[in-house]
């Protein structure tokens, strides 16, 4: 166990239609849900009931190129998340926006304007955005190397805690003079110039929490410097305590303390009424009829990857090499995906079949197939010896598989005290539930 | 007259504390409310039981000079009508966003989410932000030229309704092949790259409906093209038909129907059990004790805001000289506010007593003091005339200001059957609300 260990956390995440490649078009559900209000407040609404304590939404602002899927990210997250909160108490966003399209007084003011409505419900998970359908979107010059998206990620969110520090509202009563004292931040960066202070008074848990999903080099540098919840693609445990220390180690350099930073890798859970129910689930699901297939079409999209290492014919019932997963250092696409698979197949020395079976969605998160206590297990055992604090859970059907989770799973989790029976047991606040200290005023301009 | 003359519209300003210098300190009011989001959903719910089309909120992204007065700007308006449209339901939003400050594609996906989240009850009023604070929230950049900034306007709405109509999504039937077929937009122009398609599709309305407020030669010609509903400062009757006829005339030369165009001007009303109320009311709101001080006020600003010709002392029971009032046309503020004043000086013959007590806010919208009756009548006037099709009803003191004129004017306008009495009557979308077309398909980009 970790220091300072906290209870067990959950995110569930509500983008489009579920994550079966089926969702859109599954029997009794309406295919164009992805467009419709009512989809997403009901998944909110179903969190809720299981306690839940935020709901997630990655974020892709491009028309997905995918047309036989439905698309995942139709609504802007703040339009999104502020209806929500608008329409369900309780529940937490974990809403995804990017440094390099957003001007950061513009997206400080909106996410301040989200947690002060929600009630200091809302963390922030920042992405730099690498792919060049959104970046066609946003003017006409080249996509920015990762070395730069990051830098300018990191004066990012030196303006975002300076502009969210920038205004502390007084006591209850009027103040007989001036109404308020709030002070620009006169930033002047490599990137940005910008005045302040922000129009939005420091809110309920002083400040948004901060997430962080990247994993390479830069975006792990990133996380330890400014994360207070870091959410990766984590597919075993060896590899995720690998992870862990490393990203403590990290995080230690930065002067922070890894009691300070929560780990909440994504898991895909399929469950069933038993493991047996689940794993032909997991099979329709993926549109498939037996493993053999699931085997195929796993190593046909790892070759679309780009994976020049790897065998043209692989014997599914062989151990696999790891240096054949080897990822392209130069790849644009974000390379946490393709590291968790590589640490996987070195650390556990599987087979094709026992990884599409037991382990991994291809090039995924973790995957946990099975019935309601067996993902209870699976849940609670990285959790119990400290490797990770949480999950972001995805499911492969909205919203049928969020419901069976959060009547047939998290039920358990309370039964064995490792999860909240109600929000006042919860915490109110995304700082009280995930036990992360309220930050102190960032340091004032000087000159 | 006018053809296609359209019932009443009303929509009510929720910015803030109320109009009022002094509403942020009134008596049994709580000071800070203007940072509570429980503030501005109870005043929507209070907009809605008046049946009222709509709540409009202006919008400045920059913390306000003057820390006497509440702030009115504080969360940012998506967040803000979001939340607002996931808690309240049939109210409309008349949201206020900058050209200046957004890139095209994030703000059409963002008003498309809240068009299709509060099922088609989205205006959109676009402003190019004049303010150099504002300017110094996104950058070093000086700030531009009116002209440059209404040709970048230009720009962006062509882009926006070009979004807005790039994904039309198919029929209920869940399609055989492809789920939907969208197409880029492909906009290569002087201010702009923007491939699209828009991750959101065609709304519940078609396309939310635009509002514009300009009154600077640039201003009226960008409204005459693009603008569904104009918003304007126009204090006297006869001032706001000239207004009309040349928006109008505009309109025409633009080779658009002026029936398709919703003229909204802003007023200020105060409202008392009698008339001698309602005037010892608008004193007391002002801080005043007499019109002498009013007077005096009045004159003070206007010399502040740079009259020249403006002399040193001024007869308050002398008629004043319309030349007195001539805006600078180097000001970079908006123009519109002093153009009215000076319309309504030149036809009406008034003296300063007249006009702070009779008509205008001192530089502000029309102003409409008087009982529940009198308040209804001076509305009623104006639209029968055909000279305006509705009102942004801006209140000094909120919530009790917002409760009295729904409670007390409503009624009176449903029982001469110039208002609905219900959102059933009113119409589902603003499209409804205000007659207003349904906009044909943008043509698809070429080559």
């Amino acid at each position: 166990m970790t220091d300072g260990h906290h209870r067990l956390t959950l995110a569930a995440s509500i983008v489009g239609t579920g994550t079966s490649p089926l969702s859109a078009r599954w029997p009794g559900t309406r295919w164009d849900r992805f467009a419709q209000w009512d989809h997403y407040r009901r998944s909110a609404q179903i969190a809720r009931r299981g306690v839940l304590d935020a709901v997630f939404v990655s974020d892709h602002p491009a028309h997905q190129r995918d047309t036989h899927r439905a698309p995942g990210h139709v609504f802007d997250p703040v339009a999104l998340f502020s209806a929500i909160a608008g329409a369900v108490p309780d529940i937490g966003f974990v809403l995804t926006a990017s440094t390099s399209y957003n001007a950061p007084y513009n997206l400080a003011r909106r996410i301040a304007s989200l947690d002060a409505i929600s009630g200091g419900r809302t963390i922030l998970n920042l992405v730099t955005s690498f792919n060049p359908d959104i970046a066609a979107n946003f003017g006409h010059a080249p996509l920015q190397s990762r070395e730069e998206r990051y830098r300018r990620a990191d004066e990012f969110v030196d303006v975002l805690t300076r502009l969210w520090d920038s205004w502390e509202l007084g006591p209850d009563e009027p103040p007989a003079g001036p109404l308020w004292q709030a002070d620009p931040i006169d930033h002047h960066g490599e990137f940005y110039d910008v005045r302040g202070p922000l129009t939005v008074p420091v809110g309920p848990q002083r400040r948004p929490v901060l997430a962080q999903a990247g994993a390479s080099g830069p975006g792990l540098d990133f996380a330890s410097r400014h994360a207070e919840i870091v959410y990766a693609a984590l597919l075993g445990k060896d590899a995720a305590r690998r992870f862990r220390a490393e990203l403590d180690a990290r995080v230690r350099a930065q002067g922070r303390s890894p009691g300070d930073v929560r780990l909440l890798p994504g898991v895909n859970v399929v469950l069933g009424d038993t493991e047996a129910d689940a794993r032909q689930r997991h099979l329709a699901f993926q549109g498939v009829r037996d493993e053999d297939e699931l085997v195929a079409r796993f190593l046909a999209r790892q070759r679309a990857a780009g994976r020049p290492a790897l065998p043209a014919s692989v014997d599914p019932d062989r151990v696999l090499d790891p240096a054949w997963f080897e990822p392209d250092p130069r790849q644009d696409a974000p390379i946490g995906f393709a590291r968790a698979l590589q640490d996987l197949v070195a650390s556990e020395g599987l087979t094709a079949r026992e990884l599409v079976t037991r382990h991994g969605d291809p090039g995924g998160h973790r995957l946990v197939v099975g019935s309601p206590r067996q993902v209870a297990d699976a849940l609670v055992d990285w959790w119990a010896d400290g490797v990770v604090d949480g999950y972001v859970v995805h499911l492969p059907l909205l919203h049928a598989d969020l419901e069976r989770f959060v009547d047939q799973v998290v039920p358990i989790l309370q039964a064995e005290g490792v999860f909240p029976r109600d929000y006042e047991e919860a915490g109110a606040t995304i700082r009280d539930r995930f036990g992360l200290p309220t930050p102190l005023p960032a340091a004032r301009a000087v000159g």
